[in-house]
């Protein structure tokens, strides 16, 4: 069954290699190399030619390799990198052409091509247009990452205490993510009060006061795939103004939510949830209302005022708008969608009201 | 006094590019980014020119890098990071040539090569050859690290319960770094019995039993500097052959902290510790007795057989011997030194004894 998935993600990628005349792809970015094979590991390459997929590792993942990637055939290199692909694709005649994925570090792409006796050419986001669209396996799991994430949330929800700095509850969350056998699927940010006014934001030692606010933004990385949350809370009680914004982003998220449709284009869902900000005399945030994500947490679609992407059915996005007001407080809510024919499908547990949830904290 | 080091690396690093005829350098890799500039913060990069240093990010990272690095000029981005360098760059005439680091993605270098109207180079490794030789700012900065971390292993050490697994420990460990204000510089390896006679391992649900050994293998990152410790312990009591082989790495550390001084080979010192290995008939570890470590956890010299730098004054590096008995344990002790002109400073705190620390665990 596993197997499959993976045969059925190869096939897909050389549906596109034929048609451009390409004898062999060189994968070297982790996420498309665990895409197509299952590999978990690390410096490791793929490469895919018109009838094998050779998975080049070292003794350290040998073993792992065997297990985990059943399609491939494990190339234990013993020397460079380099020489192993060589020696891979020495069977290829002169003529023939090899496509290798232009992430690619610009110093191991001189040397490929000085030792490769074949033409290299490389290729802008080919497995990554593939990734866009997410088989089952992947939306179920994403579906648990975001359950373990959602579980580990309540549980330190409940441990943290007035006092706690944004590192210590940011520590905590980590922690308990690990505990459950995920890890985190980006540095988690935990913000205080005016803190939570900044969209990209480090913990610092600042503690929580006996009222306050908190924003907390993390993700699960599980079996591979992550998750992207947000939620605000208040602390002891809660101002007028801020329930008055926590309803506007609130709403701007249901309004994108019912926007998300297949054939739909990833901008209409950005306008729709900045609209609603607009209308309520908020100002309007910076930064895309949601991206795609599934082995990275940021990938395929964005959606945002210059994205260019049509939604398509198996896109997996999150929708996070969200309202910035400096020196005093930010407010974002964020959940993962998975975009289907009539809609979408929320793989997160969406919040079920648009009251500020108010925590009680000793 | 802190902007003067900063200077002092420019100077260094204009002092190579002036003879290859260099007009500027653009540099991509983070770490030594941060070394020139003392910026921490992601998605910048730095050009020097003959005269200024130029640090271009975004508006995230604006107020921070005007910050902490008084030595650059502040360039913030609105369009992409290759519209804003051919801005930088736009001064220089036609004739110029300027140097790229070649761990440039190629993707980014080819847009490069097509926006700038200049000759542009890849380089190699052209500031981390100057990484090589620390400064007093970053020797005080990897001994803070290290003691942050030996605090957080002792704290950790009083924590573990019989029947804690490999991944708790090792969350508890990266837990405790980051409330003291650290964060791992690296995943923490934290491994029982059989499972530590591997030498890259992953923290597994393993549980530890009320006879059994432990190998941890972590280090902090504190003010962007690592550390890279390796401790083994038993628990219950220690078995004889145990004790042996632990004494046998110990003193084949030993032995390689005594021949490490500027002027050395450092493939002599690799030497220096598996002869001590041999010699007590025990199998030879396959990987080097050391590295180089500092902004990362990773850096030149190598200390391996295969290893062509000599030691020299300001070298930091990792002593790291060890034994491994698939299917029965491993042990591996490492330290972190200072390489002087007589021979080497201890910047973590080195064992006193050759005798197994025994723990006590309820």
């Amino acid at each position: 069954m596993r197997n499959d998935i993976f045969k059925n993600r190869i096939k897909k990628v050389r549906r596109i290699l034929r048609p451009k005349r390409f004898d062999a792809l060189i994968l070297t970015v982790g996420a498309n190399i665990s895409y197509l094979s299952g590999f978990s590991g690390g410096d490791s390459w793929l490469i895919l030619t018109a009838k094998d997929v050779y998975l080049i590792t070292d003794s350290r993942y040998t073993l792992a390799a065997k297990k985990q990637c059943p399609p491939c055939r494990v190339y234990e290199r013993k020397g460079s990198m380099i020489d192993a692909v060589a020696d891979v694709l020495k069977k290829l005649s002169a003529g023939k052409m090899v496509a290798v994925e232009d992430k690619i570090e610009l110093s191991l792409f001189k040397i490929l091509r000085r030792k490769l006796h074949i033409r290299l050419k490389s290729v802008k986001g080919l497995v990554e247009s593939v990734r866009q669209i997410k088989d089952e396996f992947e939306i179920k799991a994403t579906r648990k990452a975001a359950a373990v994430a959602q579980k580990t949330l309540v549980k330190v929800l409940r441990k943290i205490r007035i006092g706690a700095s944004e590192i210590e509850v940011a520590a905590m969350l980590e922690f308990e993510l690990k505990k459950a056998g995920a890890s985190p699927a980006f540095e988690t940010i935990v913000a205080f009060g005016s803190n939570s006014a900044m969209p990209h934001y480090r913990p610092t030692a600042k503690k929580l006061k006996k009222v306050d606010t908190i924003l907390i933004d993390f993700g699960a990385k599980l079996n591979g795939y992550c998750c992207d949350l947000t939620r605000c809370f208040a602390i002891g009680r809660i101002n007028d103004f801020y329930r008055k914004v926590y309803r506007a982003v609130f709403g701007a998220q249901s309004r994108a939510l019912r926007t998300v449709k297949a054939g739909v284009k990833a901008k209409k869902v950005d306008t729709a949830a900045k609209d609603i900000i607009k209308s309520s005399n908020l100002p309007v945030f910076g930064h895309g209302t949601g991206h795609g994500l599934g082995l990275e947490v940021h990938e395929q679609p964005v959606v945002s005022v210059k994205s260019k992407a049509t939604l398509a059915q198996g896109n997996v996005i999150t929708i996070e708008p969200a309202v910035y007001l400096p020196g005093r407080f930010g407010i974002r809510i964020e959940d993962d969608v998975l975009v289907t024919e009539n809609g979408c499908k929320i793989l997160s547990l969406l919040l079920k009201s648009d009251e500020v949830p108010l925590l009680k904290i000793r």
